[in-house]
């Protein structure tokens, strides 16, 4: 067994304060006096490191850390555990939250076995919540992928040859984000999402209906990944919708532009101006105390007013939001959709992403990522948004 | 609703009829009269795509499908549904089985609360079990993934150059293989693994111990994923393992190959030749009635036996590995383990990763994917074995 003195926390211990205050909180709602986390995500939101374990939190004092692997971090932080039945927690909390939208079944049971004095809780609703409101260090690193990906989408435009398909472009995309360091890595919850790097969506390929969540389709390239590029040449008179997943730091962007090799029509035109005027009325009025399912709605009645709607949010398959939370999963919350409940908070991260299909030309719009503030939406994906002509 | 007729099933009739009856065995032994798939994974192994949903198997008859998204696929052969409380079983099961070891705890109870008529058992390890014999398509598919990355490994020289960093070459790596077909989504079993396209591990970063459930390790680029090419530039003297996952049919093959700048000090270079001698020897063995853990021992002995057993697996943290069996997962069965009760049967395929960390050196060693047949192990990844040397 290795032992070295490499600390386990990354976080500054104000930070793991401030985490924790809001998990504590959770844990309240939950009726809960202890949590106890096993998912990645959700060790990386306390700890800064990712590894294989768990990490209790009692309703007050410190976290305690079991660690399966990597051996090297069970030393005097931390407790080294071979499996779940070592776990000890000696405060024998009467009711533990444990993340049962994401522990599978099996390991449940296994898990609660464990602790036959607590009633078990699912403390998974309560830590979106909590995770939904960033701290300022959260927003600052959601904020250096941003800046990143906007160098990364300056320069596609370099990457485009007559006669290059989707997947073609796509790739050296995806090469490009990765010299600029992004971590090739895409947390999701929940498993009905599979992603790639980027999104390269050429021409009505963009309105094949696929399988998973996403605002957008594409048919894919096997029947395995039913999704995104199809492998087809990129056309004049078609829009390429570049969606791309920016993680540089742990924390994710997310951001769309549409190229296109030549002017589009006037209807393919007027929707990526559309989806541009959705995106600066919504930084106006999302604000703290605003209800997120208004701006879904404002962004539907736009598009209705604009004689749009059939085309918006895809056109054979529509997506039922116009935007989601992000950090570090792609799909955090609040949901900005017609029947969501949640009411915007200062801190909250959202990408927006007003998209439009049109027959023989594809998708159009953009998609950026905000920060909730007191003045309304501060935007973290700046390039420029209107529609680049290729060459 | 769209209506339109893409048939539902991808597979012909009898290949989907030889996974069924593989899959009704599993129900007999689970003791279960029906089975409900859930997971993309063993949708697509019954269906040949991919789906939002879930596939109904009773032990006799026909298959239902119950269709969430795309909803293009929802006509006459599905059952178009929001939500599972919308799943008829028309013969109401005694004894159903679900994939407990992948549904989350929430999803489970909400599921089996639609079926309030039905035993629940688990029949994850069951579907593993008939998943581990692949049927003659199956291994059709993994030997053409094992041509292409082929074509990968015998270019990977051509992209090294003095003062490249291993993640630099890894990125150059995983853009010649999305060229060469790499649908670049890798899926994984469980919860302790997060894949890259390909590791690239570079001198001693190879044995930096990390969270995950991998033969090697590498400290990562961020503590946000701590695995793999941590930046830095690769120096003679060192060996560069080049550890890819091969995913361009939907079925992966798994391999690994060392390159060095220069040649490498004789223990390295012994501990490679000893790498090269274990798989010969488990070719040789790996006929169908062995048991999985006598091939773990033979390659632990070989090593003992070369005096290598110091460096076998790892050096800081060892894996307790030496294989494991792969397909539409990287991590299937059977295991290649000491404690392993599984015996090798014919359209096994397993990945066999003997390999060594030198101190100073970094890691060395091969990995090839093996299909199990009457005559022993059959590789279907075949390039050099011997270290390449750069330039």
């Amino acid at each position: 067994m290795t032992t070295n003195t490499t600390p386990l926390l990354l976080l500054s211990a104000s930070e793991q304060e401030l985490r924790m205050s809001k998990l504590r909180k959770a844990m309240e709602r939950a009726g809960a006096d202890g949590l106890l986390i096993h998912s990645y995500v959700n060790i990386y939101y306390i700890t800064g490191r990712v590894f294989t374990g768990y990490v209790y939190i009692p309703l007050s004092g410190s976290p305690l850390y079991f660690v399966k692997r990597p051996v090297s971090l069970a030393h005097a932080d931390a407790t080294a555990i071979r499996k779940p039945e070592q776990i000890e927690l000696p405060d024998r909390p009467s009711t533990l939250a444990l993340e049962l939208d994401t522990i599978s079944y099996s390991d449940a049971q296994r898990l609660s076995a464990v602790f036959p004095y607590a009633k078990i809780v699912n403390g998974s609703p309560y830590l979106a919540e909590a995770r939904a409101v960033k701290t300022p260090l959260e927003v600052e690193l959601i904020a250096a992928s941003g800046v990143k990906q906007e160098r990364v989408y300056r320069r596609i435009p370099n990457l485009y040859h007559e006669g290059i398909t989707d997947i073609e472009l796509q790739i050296e995309i995806e090469r490009l984000s990765r010299l600029e360091g992004c971590l090739g890595v895409f947390r999701t919850a929940g498993d009905t999402m599979e992603l790639f790097m980027a999104n390269v969506l050429a021409g009505e390929n963009a309105d094949t209906p696929t399988p998973y969540d996403f605002a957008m389709g594409g048919g894919g390239l096997d029947t395995s990944i039913p999704v995104g590029a199809d492998g087809t040449v990129i056309r004049a008179g078609e829009a390429v919708m570049v969606d791309a997943n920016g993680n540089y730091t742990g924390y994710m962007t997310d951001m769309t532009r549409t190229f296109a090799p030549r002017p589009l029509k006037p209807l393919a035109q007027r929707a990526h101006d559309c989806s541009i005027a959705i995106c600066r009325k919504a930084e106006e009025m999302g604000k703290p105390g605003v209800e997120a399912s208004t701006i879904y709605h404002m962004a539907e009645e736009m598009a209705r007013e604009a004689d749009l709607y059939n085309y918006f949010m895809g056109h054979r398959q529509k997506a039922g939001f116009v935007g989601h939370g992000l950090g570090i999963e792609i799909n955090e919350l609040p949901v900005i959709a017609p029947r969501s409940k949640y009411i915007l908070q200062e801190g909250n991260v959202i990408a927006l992403e007003p998209k439009f299909v049109i027959p023989e030309v594809g998708a159009v719009g953009i998609e950026n990522t905000y920060v909730v503030t007191a003045d309304g939406l501060k935007c973290l994906t700046n390039a420029p948004e209107q529609i680049v002509i290729f060459e």
